[in-house]
Formats: structure tokens, sequence, C-alpha cells
């Protein structure tokens, strides 16, 4: 297995390109902007869908579907947010092809127009709010906590595998309470959700941050992020979770009568995750080899590659194992016995390096005399020689420990490349020769906020929640500011 | 709780209107043809899902997926294809919207016009293998076993809640294989698959057989069936799974180098469960009083009501059952206490019965004192005061009873409601008085089975693989025949 991927240091975007392909997780469909998910990368997907799915259960939602479409005229009901997403709509304007009279195919019959226009949903919090005017009456109807697992459609301009594709796959949460500070709360909550499942099980440290306004969601109040620092330098924003006020409620008069009797309209919040996520899991961690998972994550954990001349020492070498692939299964470890012949071991060390497998175990005929395996981690590239007697438990023993330091590798990548700058020159300085995360004082307008972005293309990804209140003036306009902002340039 | 369904007896496809929206399993959207899955009905449908996806993973499938929409001209590759579903096609013309110059709202932006059309995927085939011609180069890459999770939109005229939708939720397995004998192996074992959980996990007894080339999957040389038999005495296609033989390899040029070196076409197969079968699930069992849920797929499966009179009983039936509540969540049962105030006994009662809980139990100061407890089952309605000593392993074996009688009910009424006939008279008379599945002989010929769908409006559901060679004559021409074909209206 020849794996001819570009280097990281010479060709960031290209060999995250090359990666994606090579190493089978997605590729580009023959539908514009569109991606295939291949079935090694959606089994990443999978494990991701479930751990969330299990937190948003444990956090008490429940999921149900809310359709595809929506009517245009949905869309313009809460003005801010048409104006986020009328750009970048899929619209439905017909509904049935014919054949074409000069026998050139199928076309669209224009008989079949439809009377409004759909939208695929781009997000459905329209469609949704719509819906909650029937469910909603009284403070006995709240709170709802609904999430929903979909595809969504955005229609964009420069598209990339996982990062940026116009229909991608998310989940996105939407629930309304009786009261803002319930909102606020579980919009908080869902935040700290998706930085746990990010640190846990991605193994990928993140800055939970507000959004300023110009960076909000359209029609939030407040927009609650998480951001993470990729290898080049680019933050990546990794997850969302919105205030949305009473704006929705408003838009579609979705009322409730209190416990004391009065009528209200309800609070809302929103929050997603999507398939970006495994653009940051793979930006994150991997190198010039291929892949670097987080046992947590990944398809296959143990790999065990047998080397043998012949089907007699396969056979030896297979009945040895049995035992070992027993208990790796019996304590819920996925691993695969690579038996085929016809690739050599060397070319398949290559391969399970490319796809990121965590531990990779190799047994041959010396090993056999004398009772012991070759361990290599995919992390630090360390190989060890262990005896068989007990190796199931020094396996799931590494299996933690890769998840651990995988985490600490990223967690130190981003201390050593998080600068705090007093001046707009050092900050410019450093967004060229050492990018990263930056931190500085800024006065709090959009109008600097966008020179800024003009002039160096970095943007504030949030106001960090853990920020300590610190007397300072903005780097570019010298106006007072109570506390830094994160800037980096981003995906 | 007043339920207030309409009877079977009266109008049984009111009562299941009724039912589907009372019960809290689905509701009309406002985008025409599309429905909400509410959480108590989308809880169903996850359960189906798990089940579904362990036994496709089981038989060594892996998940992927594949985009939503689908370029014109894909459609038209599949001569048949093309036929079956231009007329109930979703299609997407433009791309943006923008604000109307009357300021009117948004209309669509004529400018923002899409080069080639794209069709909201109506079903897979055509953009699935127009991939799989870059996995596809030898007899290695073989066989390709993949399944997608996903929505797809078939425009319907008219519509019915999970029954005939324009947008529903699905599976679409999708696999190419090196042989024709393969293929037909892979096809039989996924009718095989369905059928196991529509039984085993659905409670609902299948006939498995072959359509007919009329009622064939466009593009299909052959289309493998389950068929099940709803309260009303009409048919109800649970499942299908094609054999596509080389037809779509050849439209897409999907071809492989064999061992030999010689280089062929793939044959390929295809098959789909949907939320039509949240419909099968629902017509199948529930009576009257509401839902009746097989306990496999109860999102609730046992319910526990408290009957008392102030804070302090509760108090003291709540510290009685937490040992119960304790051992049912470690049998891995799903119990819900249901402490509210406000609502009576018998109101709760008929609730869970409307929701098809399996398993009611119920406790008041009589069984305090008795150390008792009442329990209800919902499929027989019978009631029983147990011991609260070992009630949790009591519970435990009656939700396997209840499984299995909802199981041999419906065979029951299956085997009461299959007639065999001998003549077209009688045919039609059974239709009439007593519809349900026939079993009558057939010459074979798509004229005859047209004539009779066209006076009866009863058509061949399968030829079913069970039947056994019997010589006879055609029911409406006479003709020779040499097994009965199976007969029913059907949804």
């Amino acid at each position: 297995m020849s794996k001819g991927l570009p280097k990281r240091s010479e060709d960031y975007s290209a060999w995250y390109n090359e990666l994606v392909q090579k190493a089978d997780l997605a590729e580009n469909s023959p539908v514009r902007g569109c991606m295939v998910i291949k079935p090694y990368g959606y089994t990443i997907w999978e494990k991701m869908q479930r751990a969330l799915d299990d937190m948003f259960k444990e956090t008490g939602h429940t999921n149900a579907y809310f359709p595809l479409f929506i009517p245009k005229s949905f869309l313009s009901k809460e003005a801010s947010h048409v104006e986020g997403f009328a750009k970048e709509c899929a619209v439905v304007t017909h509904y049935r092809l014919k054949n074409a009279p000069d026998g050139s195919g199928v076309i669209v019959d224009p008989e079949a127009k439809l009377t409004e226009e759909l939208i695929v949903r781009p997000t459905s919090e329209t469609v949704i709010w719509s819906t909650y005017k029937n469910w909603i009456q009284s403070y006995r109807d709240l709170p709802v906590l609904v999430n929903q697992w979909a595809n969504v459609v955005r229609w964009e301009m420069r598209t990339r595998l996982f990062l940026r594709t116009t229909e991608f796959l998310w989940q996105e949460g939407h629930t309304a309470h009786a009261t803002a500070d319930e909102a606020v709360a579980e919009t908080k909550q869902m935040l700290e959700v998706y930085a746990t499942f990010a640190e846990e099980w991605m193994a990928l440290p993140v800055v939970r941050g507000v959004k300023t306004a110009n960076e909000r969601f359209a029609g939030a109040e407040d927009t609650y992020c998480i951001e993470a620092l990729m290898q080049d330098g680019k933050a990546l924003q990794a997850g969302t979770s919105h205030f949305l006020g009473q704006n929705f409620a408003k838009a579609f008069d979705v009322q409730y009568t209190s416990k004391e009797g009065k009528l209200d309209y309800v609070w809302g919040t929103s929050w997603g995750v999507s398939t970006r996520l495994m653009g940051a899991l793979i930006m994150a961690h991997s190198d010039d080899e291929g892949l670097v998972l987080p046992p947590k994550l990944a398809p296959i954990q143990v790999v065990i590659v047998p080397i043998f001349k012949g089907a007699e020492q396969l056979a030896t070498i297979t009945e040895k194992i049995q035992p070992l692939l027993k208990e790796l299964k019996s304590k819920g470890i996925s691993v695969k016995f690579d038996n085929r012949d016809g690739n050599s071991p060397g070319w398949k060390f290559a391969e399970y390096e490319l796809k990121g497998v965590p531990v990779r175990v190799a047994i041959g005929p010396r090993d056999l005399e004398n009772g012991t395996a070759e361990v290599a981690r995919r992390d630090t590239k360390e190989k060890k020689v262990y005896s068989m007697e007990n190796l199931a438990s020094q396996i799931e023993g590494l299996l933690t420990d890769i998840q651990q330091n995988i985490y600490q590798k990223a967690q130190s990548f981003r201390t050593a490349n998080t600068t705090k700058v007093e001046t707009y020159e050092e900050f410019k300085q450093i967004l060229d020769e050492k990018p990263g995360f930056v931190l500085a004082h800024w006065d709090g307008t959009s109008e600097t906020e966008e020179r800024i972005k003009e002039e160096t293309k970095a943007t504030i990804r949030c106001i960090p929640l853990d920020s300590p209140a610190e007397e300072g003036k903005c780097i570019v306009t010298g106006k007072p500011s109570s506390r830094r902002v994160l800037f980096a340039r981003a995906y």
C-alpha cells in the first residue's frame, strides 16, 4: 500500500483532501458540492452519533422528525433568519418529469408547477416552530425538548469534503421553555454537552464562548460556540448552541398560558453539530502517514497482522491468537484479524496507519516460539514486544493511554499556538508567522471587527466564557476593553 | 383522558387516522403530503431501526451515505427505472431566493437557475451505481454490501400518515456481486431478514413471495416481498428485496475483472423497508381503545400508576416500589412511574391504553397493606393481583407472553381470513363479504391480472415462496395453472 500523501508542512490543504479520500472517509459525488460518505467514514460518524444521542437522551431530549421541505413563505417570517439563508437555498419548483418531445430524454414538466415553491431545509427552525404552535398551549406542555437527526442543504459556492458541503448531515435540537432563564440554561447545558463530547470522545480541546453580534445565528439573541484549533493554526467552529429569545415564538405565534393564567410567548433554543466534526477530527490529530483516530471513535481499535510463510504458519498463528481475539471482544474492543494472503505485512502496516487504527499487533514465527507479540501504537509510533499472557489487558490500558495522549498532544499544541498580543502590529505578525489563536483586546464594535477581518482575514471566534476581566485597550482603536476576545483565521 | 376513537368496525380508516394522531405518533405537516413524526412515534421507529441495523451488520453490511440530489440525466439511464419514477419526482431548479421588487416577500431568483435540474431522490439506485463504477474494478472489490438510512421523496397525490407520504424515511441496501447466484442469494437473504424482523419484533406474520412482472420494481429482474394482512382484510406490502440482474451495472458501466482476467458486468440487488412499517404495526394489532404494541418495540414497556390521596400516601408508594423499579431497569425493561398529581388514575389508565403500553401496574393503599399490586396486560385486558415479591420476574415473563400472544392473534386472524377459491364468482364474493387473502389459480398473464384488478380492485400480492405445486385452472380464463397465487385488496 503506497500512501503518497502530501506532507502537512508543504501543503496542508492538499494533505487533507488526499487523506479524506485515500483513507476511504468520503469522496466528491457527481452532484455539485455533495459528498458520498464512504463506509469507513460513516462508521466513525455513527459512533459520534451514538455518543451524542446518548448524551441528548440523558439530558431529557427525545428525537422526532420534521419535513425536508419548507414553504417559501415560512422562511420570511423571521426577518433576520431569511436574510441569513435566502441566498443559499435549493428551491423545488416542479414535481414531475416527462419525456422531451424531441426524444432527447426527460425534461421538467412545466405543467406540474408548484403553487408555492418549497425550500430544501437549510435548518428547521421555521417548520418546527410552526409545528410547536399546535403542541404548546399551557405551561404543562413545557418544556418541549426535541432533537432531530437529518440532512440539510445550503448552497455553497466553494465546497470541501466534510468542512463545507452543499448537503450535510447533522442534528438540530429545538427546545421551547416557559422562561428566558430556563432557555438560557438549556443553551448553556447543550454547549457543555458538545464540549464534553469534543474533549472526551474526539480528544479535541475546545474553547467555550459566545459569538459577537456579527457572527450570531440568523434569528438568535445569543450564539454560544465551541472553537477548536487545527494543526495549520486555523480555527474550526465545532458546534453552536443558540438562545433564540422569543423571536421564533413571535414569528410563529407560539404562546402559552402560565400557571397564573397569563398568556406569553415561549422562549426558544436551538443547537447543532454536523458532519463538519469529521473534518475537525481528521485535521486535529492526523499526520503525514495518515489518520490518527482516538480509540473511542475508531471503527477498528486493534488490528492483528500475522507474519507468515505458507498456510501452515498462518494456521498456527490463527490458533494461537484465538484466546486474545476472544478476550478483546469480551472487553468490547473492536478487533480485526487481517489474515489476507497476497498483501505483505508491510503493505498492511501502511494501510492501517493510513486508516488510523490505534493499536497494531504483529505476530510472526519468532513470537510464536517466545510467546510474544509486537505491539505498535499509532499515535506515538512506539513499538514494544509484549508477552502474550495478559496481552488483552495491556491493550485495553494502551487504548486508554492513546485516547489521553492524543488529547494532551492537541492541548499542548493549542497552548503553544495561543498568543496574547497588545498591538495590531504584533497581531498581524503572529497571524503571518505563527498562526493560531490570538487573544487580544477589542473595543466591542462591529466596525472594528469588520476592519480586522478585512485587513487580516482573522475573525473573532468567540468571547471565551472563561476569559478573565482585564482592563486593556483595543488593538486597533485604543478604546477601552474589559476582557480579551479570541481571534483566528478560520475554516 | 377521553379517547373518543372511532370504532374499527364502523370506520376503519377514520379509526386509523385518529389513532395515529391521538396516540402522538405522527401528524400532518404544513407541507403538503409530508408528515411530522412525533417523539412517541419516532421512538418506536428508532427501535425498529436499531433492530434492523443490527441484523444488517450481522449479515456483513455497513452503512454509508449518498447525495439527496440526483442529476436529472441519471434517472433516464435505466429505461424502465425512469418510467417508474419520473411522474412522482420533486425537482430542484433554482438555488437562491431574493427580495421581491414589490416588497411582497421573497421570490425565487430567476438568475440562479441550475444548468442541470436535480431530482430529490425517490430511491438511490442511479446515484449509487454511478458511484460504484469507481469503487469496483476487480473481483477483489466484490461483494460491495452497503446500506443507507435516508429520507426519500415521491410526489404522491393521495397521502396517509405513515402509509403513503411524499417524504418518508427508509433504509435502502445496495449490493454488487460477481455472480448472478450470489446476488440472488443476497436478495433472498435480505427478504428473510425482513421476514424475521416482522415476525419476531413486530409480531406480524408475513407471506414471503415474488411479485409478478406487473408489480416488479422499476429496473429489477425479480422483486421479492413480504406481505402482511391488516385487520380490515387489506394487504400491506411490508418490505421488498430486488434482484437487479446486470441492469444498473450496464446503465452505469460497472464492470469488474474476474480472477480469470475476464471483464464482465457486476450483478446487483437492492432492498428496503420504510416508515410504512409503522402503519403496518399500528393497523395489525391495535383496537378500539388505542394502540397495542409488541413489547419489543414499545417505548414504555411497563407503567406504574400509584393510586393515592395526598402527598403522604404517594411518598409511601414511591418508597415501596423502588426495588421493583430498580429490578425492572436492571433487566433492561423500560419502565415509567407516573406520579403526576392532577390526573386521576382512570385518566392515566386510558392514556396508557391509548399509547399501547404492554403492562400496567397499579398500586393503592390496600396493595400496600397486602404487599400486592394489580397488573393489567394491554393485549388481553386481563387484570390480576400479584405479590410484590418477585414481581419483576413475573413482569418479564408477561412481556414475553404478550409478544407471543400478539403474534399468535395476528396469525390466527390471517388464517381465518385466508381463503382458497376455485371460481371467479367465489373470488368476488369473498372480497366483498369477508375480505382477506385469497389463494387462487391464475393463468400467468398480465392481461388476466389487470382484468381482475380492474374488476375487483384486488391485485396479486405475490406468488408465495411456499406455495405448493398444484394443478388447477385460472379462475378467470380456465387456462392451466401449476400453483396458487395470493390475491388481496391492498394498501
